[in-house]
């Protein structure tokens, strides 16, 4: 694959562009350009949901409106990033050919309606996406304002049709060779589940653990290969426009290490709930996901590629961002290496679902209100920080996220089966990096660890074929590598380790673990250090998880204070080569991680954004400048040595600065 | 349609009968005669669910029994409610005709049991209702004992059989034209919902707003006409005796405006949950709805054709009926326009669903308990108040609360999807006018406006076609209109207006509205009133929806005090021709709704029933008489100048009363 | 039917072995026999999921591997309870002979997965069962292993097939004879619900509780006459072995008293869960259903079939038991009469659902951890109290808990649908009795009660045939009778009595129910005393029922406290005969039935296991043994008058003793 890269001289301003909901309204399109240019609009992405529009009939293809659009733009100034329509399909295809149409996993047909629930296996809609993206590659492919490729939109969903479930079959067939096999790895002889057959696979079986996550890791390849199937027309006739997808959160239905191997760049949809709980809550959570984009390809920026400018339409409570939000939005994304800022949409539609949805132009259509002026100053800062494109800040640290392990947590019944909250204790071991400004990479377990100091991977249930190996070898070279409860407990299969838990990571973390402990809600252990140890300065209440285990080389830095296994080990260091691996026994988030995290930054000489930060203020490096977010609603001192320049207002900053409520600032060293 | 006249010298007082359970006893039957005497019944509901019985086998049937029943009623004194049996439809027919079952939205055809789940298309259920109700009308259109026809019962539910979606279709092409203006109407080019043929419409896409509420609008139809199918026999053959179909509070599933046009008289069956946990909200509640079917049809009274005895058996709790108040729930469907006190059940069945309803007759069957006793006594006062009967009062006021709105407001995504509460705020905006006594008008948006003073729109999120013109004519002639925050948002198809909210009652309020802030629940805005102005004597605290507004013409009477539009405007007046029209720009119930209600009933010169009115005691006027009724569970004091008699005791009362727990009086001026 | 006895000389100890997923590993099979060793195993439950490995295609029989483990465990010492393999069909026959799988109650064949999931009807799955049992039966009848025989596995659910639904008509038409019957015993004239040709019975009517019921009893029926198919082969070919199939807790699906009528031997799966909230609550629910199923075949012991050593792994939380709290859950077994402490599993799995399962062996694989130790002491107490093998403890005291009672106070709409809570009422009115240790039966209302002194049967809503006229003939030959609330409502068929409630038991009773009041969850009645009577010595609070009643020669003993029953009786006795019929109004557990059941148990002279004992202890008594059990986590005094023996520490015990936490004892007079 090329891997074409973008290369921009500016950060892309705009989002999804959808005129297709205004063709019969010249005037309407008309003014579009007009506002673009108001608000800094550089950008647009183009037809995402246009299959009805571009094919109205089967065969009958209208490309005029989009050959208008793409010249308009062009002659305007935006960038195109043009999408592939195959996210919505139109109505006469999916009742002309029903295999398009997905079956749930109680064996029925859908109706149409919604998005993103095409059958991702069936032929005709493979060949229905061939053709159409065909058309669209030779017909654009040297048009001036295209810019990228958007494959698709927010793929998502399993389909259970009996096309699916022959690829299963047949996918099950090369991964295990054998019925023997495949028996023995998901452990069918128990509950006589012993598969005969190949066509004896015709439904998914929730008990079976090992099949679930297969079916799970199925349904991501199903994916990624209808992304190469979307994918092969475009790389063929437009092999130098790079290509993406956009991607979901922590989306559980696939693995998206798989499908970034597809793209070329990295594009995620953000939409943080603010103005909620606790803000702070929500901003680490979103941090912790561009951290993982970054690192799925860090060698090259990634894409903020949609956010709301105000309002989401389908939260309990869609609360408007307040003034200057917005920009922290955008800049925290710009911090975290993002090149874009984009949105959806540009226009609000004026019915069904998304009407109530954010948008740059309102229903009245004009530029006077307080959203079209908060979107306008964010595309005006993206212009005057442009020295910050294309930068990629390297990262010493990292947490393991990973989505097999993920699915085998979720899918195994015991040892707990209330608050597993995998995702959210990666984000706890996370925040510390955060607050800290430690530039951190969120990774899977098949991520190269060589190039980091301190790697965190908390929760390893499943151990994938090779981590151990090379997070031993991490910690012989020097690294410092933490886990804690609840891993080495099953391999890729889901099949337990006979070996002792945590099974191939006993002997680095030179402990074993005999039972697990389940504290109900609303109880805890306590953790009592010993002084000095691993920077641990007080006792700490642990919930949920307490693993009880026995020191094998290790050293305990902290034993239980309570129950029968009071006084047993709950914190563990073994120094292997020249470095430690630390287990974390028992769950226990926000002191304990905090203390735990920071030791370690200091102990492995990971570099902080800066020294000293105030509470609900977050700064990260990028390149050499310092971006700073303040998520408090009140004023707030920074005190920052030396003499800075901020680019958000162009002020000159000395003795520190004063942070508005939802404030940001850009501070790069004084020219 | 002759639209007969019920011309009623009793109030209504009795119940579904249903004797088809008991035919295997003579005895019961002969002993249910001498039971209704004692409880001064004078009608009943016959045959409601009595098809089986009917005609226990295709073409086979049996109308003897009943026969007996009407005679041996006629000879006792009780009138008949002759029901249509099409409720509940047969086994026989069910399991020979499956077309009859219904079809869910997930395709699947029902089995067969419950009640009121039959095809409204289905021709074949069409022709049996169609055979069946010209046979009863023939038999008995001249019974002596007929007062009335009692349409099926209780209509309710949708079907999603091929049947009903092809009718589904024909209803879109009568009312669109051409796909094309049905595709904008939906806003279908959004998402690729563009439909191409008729054909593609198979199923109702939740999201895609306009067709669910057109969904709606065709269920709506389609039981019309269904309706229409019942009474064509009827009316043709028994064309003196008025038509009426019992309701249901206020049904979501159809709009209850456009049944009400097949029918001459409106009737319901309130199951008010008294003793639950708050008996004044009960009642307003109640209330609210008898005052809907009051304004159904102005000109005449309306029935409350069901209510239980003593305790439904469906609620979570099924609470007994505390002394009197029963007697309570019977005064307070008469003082709102009720000329009946009907009940389900006369007798209780020994078995199935329904046998532990409250019925007048326990399992014992005698009269020596005190549901009995209750029941009587209300009898006995219903003989006493008999002067009330026919008496229409007037209404000066209306609150509006439509059901092409609620379904708009229901189904839209955003602005928020928690706590929309529509209905509850149209009953909280009720509540003053309900505690002062004004007497008022439930309308949707398509009632004539003109002889009302005031008139209370809360959230008109939909403004259907014509409402703004009677709106602006309203108060261009002296009229004062309320409306308040999500009004003016879309028109009849959903489509938003993009000509600046409150869209086509922007000019007429003199205001526009930019953003809607939504607050999380448990938060609060504030809003701080000018002194004097509208009646408004504190700071309020204002929930879940705060629209921020601008000025174009209306004054502020008062601003926000909080958050970043602090000091805009939250309540507004302006003036138009002889009139104003007012905007509350945030929800805050209790106590500004009171405050603004009261002073604008003193404003426009509504009558209250009574000036000074002790808590949890409410008073409506019907004519010359007063009815009282205490909510409290305590004796409670009220005074009342001039000179009374209370119907219900015979008591004189000069120097006002007190009024026993849950106690009712009908007051009179002294003869 | 022979029905043989097991004649054990040892408790049996050990559990399900499922060899079965471990045939390609020949050291872990021979490692099974020195742990089984190790740990005191005596007795394994061999093949419950083996039918994919003992027939792996259709017709080739794979016996091999039984063979040889039959004999190594013979030759180890250890018996065989050897299962048919029915509870989890194999793949291929899932899949080939589609009418096994299940059909929901919405019609839809479900998909092969899980277990227990195949169709009581299904003539084919009879006949593959009938096939391998009868190759089972043959091959095994006479090995020397054999103990006895465990048929299926935890049987459950229901099928709504064509095949069933045959079938429920055949046994309707036997039940009822004509169709004027079922009409009337269902009461299908209500709602138009009559049949008219049997045909139409095709789907169950949720609102007709007479077809729920009867469906109900028939899914018993159907299960009961399985279970014969299974035995058939097993009681010709094998005649001499006892057989078993074993139960869970108070399975709602089938009444267990019809299936065990089926059975040799009693067994149940015990799970209870400890170390949740109030362990004392799991006990005495847990020596609830001991009592039951000690009471189905009072002339034997039955047996704990399965528990586990350690952990579930079904639980929200799976909490490791404590230290001796395993010890505990297999004493309080044995203290209510089982002969044997068995688990699931032996050995943990390595995959599939069940791979955290507590079990003898973990995945190590090895003795050298705390739960191996825990079930090795246990075992080694077993073997130290074999003096208590087959001792039967009589019981003079009775609580009535029944199924079809239970199935219609469930299905019943109203009087209350929330909190109706009949179980656990049962088990509150039986916890004074385990508190005192007083040995008593929980039978259902066909029992015979001619044995006991006291008979409480609570929430005796439906009056099974026969009932009545047993209870009063108990009471008139000196038995004293308690039922509350809710009793004598409805027949068998679930209809209403007519007679006055409490039905046939109002002249015993000597009252009459006229009404129930319902109390909203959270607030309560008051129960007034007369001083010393039945031993109520305070006032009670009172909840969720009060019913309203009159005397009718009872005497009130306490009357209501509050609202407008205040006054009336809310505790009445009546003397009849020989003995008392107790009627208690309301719900009021705790200090109540604590105050009346002991009042009860001394003046029936029902006898104490000891006089005193203190909070959170408890002891019951089988034969001349006290098995005292602690459920306090802290070291609890325990004072005994006399000298005794502990068998359980060998300890000898003269001025009490002193309970460890969790701790447990067998004391046996002094030798």
């Amino acid at each position: 694959m090329a891997n074409p890269r973008l290369n921009l001289d500016a950060f892309l301003f705009g989002g999804d562009y959808n005129p297709d909901q205004w063709l019969k309204y010249p005037d309407v399109l008309q003014e579009d350009l007009r506002l673009m240019t108001l608000s800094h609009t550089n950008a647009v992405s183009l037809g995402i949901f246009a299959w009805a529009t571009l094919e109205p009939e089967e065969g009958k293809f209208n490309f005029d409106w989009m050959d208008e659009r793409m010249d308009s733009l062009h002659k305007n100034g935006q960038k195109v990033i043009l999408a592939t329509p195959s996210g919505a399909k139109p109505n006469w295809m999916a009742y002309k050919y029903e295999e398009i149409r997905r079956v749930d996993s109680e064996g029925r047909r859908e109706g149409q309606g919604g998005r993103h629930n095409h059958c991702m296996t069936s032929p005709v809609y493979r060949e229905k996406v061939t053709q159409m993206n065909t058309l669209l590659a030779e017909r654009y492919k040297d048009h001036p304002a295209l810019l990228m490729w958007h494959i698709s939109n927010e793929y998502g969903g399993y389909c259970y049709c009996d096309l699916c479930m022959a690829e299963f079959r047949s996918w099950l067939q090369k991964k295990y060779g054998t019925l023997d096999q495949l028996n023995e790895s998901w452990w069918c002889n128990f509950w006589s589940h012993t598969f005969t057959d190949w066509s004896q696979v015709q439904s998914i079986d929730g008990t079976v653990n090992g099949m679930l996550v297969d079916w799970r890791r199925f349904m991501t390849e199903q994916v990624a290969d209808f992304i190469e199937v979307e994918c092969a027309p475009i790389r063929r006739i437009s092999p130098d426009k790079p290509v993406t997808a956009n991607f979901m959160t922590l989306f559980n239905d696939y693995d998206y290490w798989e499908l970034a191997k597809r793209l070329d760049v990295i594009s995620w949809d953000a939409y943080p709930q603010w103005h909620q709980h606790d803000d702070t809550h929500v901003a680490v959570s979103t941090a912790f996901v561009h951290d993982q984009y970054r690192a799925m390809k860090p060698d090259r920026p990634w894409l903020l590629m949609e956010c709301t400018p105000s309002v989401t339409n389908w939260q309990a409570h869609c609360r408007p961002k307040r003034n200057d939000m917005h920009m922290l939005t955008g800049l925290q994304a710009v911090a975290h290496g993002s090149d874009a800022v984009l949105h959806f949409q540009f226009r609000k539609g004026r019915g069904s679902c998304e009407q109530h949805h954010g948008a740059f132009v309102d229903h009245t259509g004009d530029e006077n209100n307080r959203v079209f002026r908060e979107v306008t100053k964010l595309g005006k800062t993206l212009v005057d920080i442009k020295e910050l494109i294309g930068v990629v800040e390297p990262a010493s640290a990292a947490v393991v996220f990973d989505w097999p392990n993920r699915w085998a947590i979720d899918g195994a019944a015991g040892p707990r089966n209330a608050n597993k909250d995998y995702e959210q204790t990666c984000i706890e071991w996370y925040r510390p990096l955060w607050e800290a400004g430690v530039a951190t990479h969120i990774i899977d377990q098949t991520g190269d660890l060589s190039g980091y100091k301190l790697v965190i991977a908390p929760m390893s249930y499943m151990i994938r074929d090779g981590f151990a190996d090379r997070v031993t070898k991490f910690v012989e070279e020097g690294g410092v590598f933490v886990t804690t409860y609840l891993s080495g407990w099953v391999d890729e299969t889901t099949l337990a380790y006979t070996t002792g838990f945590p099974g191939p990571l006993r002997k680095l973390l030179g402990i074993w673990a005999e039972e697990m402990d389940i504290l109900l809600d609303n109880t805890a252990q306590t953790i009592l250090p010993d002084a000095n140890a691993l920077g641990l300065c007080q006792s700490y209440k642990c919930q949920h998880y307490a693993e009880i285990i026995h020191l094998e080389g290790a050293e305990a830095v902290a034993v239980y204070g309570e129950d029968y296994y009071s006084g047993q080990p709950a914190i563990t260091v073994n120094n292997v080569g020249a470095g430690k691996a630390i287990f974390v026994a028992s769950r226990s988030t926000g002191a304990l991680t905090n203390d735990v995290v920071n030791n370690l930054i200091s102990e492995t000489g990971l570099q902080r954004a800066v020294e000293e930060i105030p509470k609900g203020v977050n700064v990260q490096k990028r390149g050499n400048a310092l971006i700073a977010i303040n998520l408090n609603s009140t004023l707030t001192p920074f005190d920052l040595d030396g003499n800075w320049t901020n680019l958000v207002d162009g002020a000159e900053v000395s003795n520190g600065l004063v942070m508005q409520p939802y404030g940001s600032a850009v501070l790069v060293p004084k020219r």
